[in-house]
């Protein structure tokens, strides 16, 4: 359980930052070495080596030395267990609307 | 686009924190008073506050105050652009593993 609150957390806030989930994007494309990210945000090396470690933490980009130069792709997490959160989330909502609608029905019936 | 960006980023920053998730699943069975909510979580009433506070910024929870007592619950925020954003990245996932297959099985093949 502990173990699984840990993926969440890591997963949840590598994807609170634009540049982190616009990394991901640009890894959808293809894969990329450090430098090429660092050229498309506009970034230091070391700014997006901090952002790239996150997301390697988070299970979400996975990085390989080939020489000098690293290589990063995306994977391998699934995030399954972040879309079955949310999942949960919205079925809860819905479960919370749907029994508010019925008490405001009762209580017009009662009126 | 900024405040498509905005939103994800409070989202997925609110949902980083276990207690926040745990506030939120609270709330899937009912709506609480702010006090309940530091009753359950152990918390001083000002802790609770800022995670409330957070999950009100990113449209999670809402909250009413009634006479001397603050009632949370929640939603409105149905987490649509979350749930989109995540099912994106698992089809970016599966369709580079998919290229990546491909080429492994190219090269297979002229071995």
């Amino acid at each position: 359980m502990v173990q699984y609150s840990r993926k969440l957390n890591d997963a949840f806030g590598a994807l609170a930052d634009p540049t982190r989930r616009g990394i991901l994007e640009r890894l959808g494309r293809s894969d990329a070495a450090i430098s090429e990210l660092a050229g498309s945000f506009d970034m230091t090396l070391t700014g997006i080596k901090k952002h790239v470690r996150l997301l390697e933490e988070a299970g979400l980009v996975t990085t390989e030395k080939v020489g000098r130069v690293r290589h990063c792709r995306l994977g391998p997490r699934q995030l399954d267990q972040e879309t079955a959160w949310i999942a949960d989330y919205r079925r809860m909502l819905e479960a919370r609307l749907n029994r508010l609608g019925e008490f405001l029905e009762r209580s017009k019936g009662t009126q």
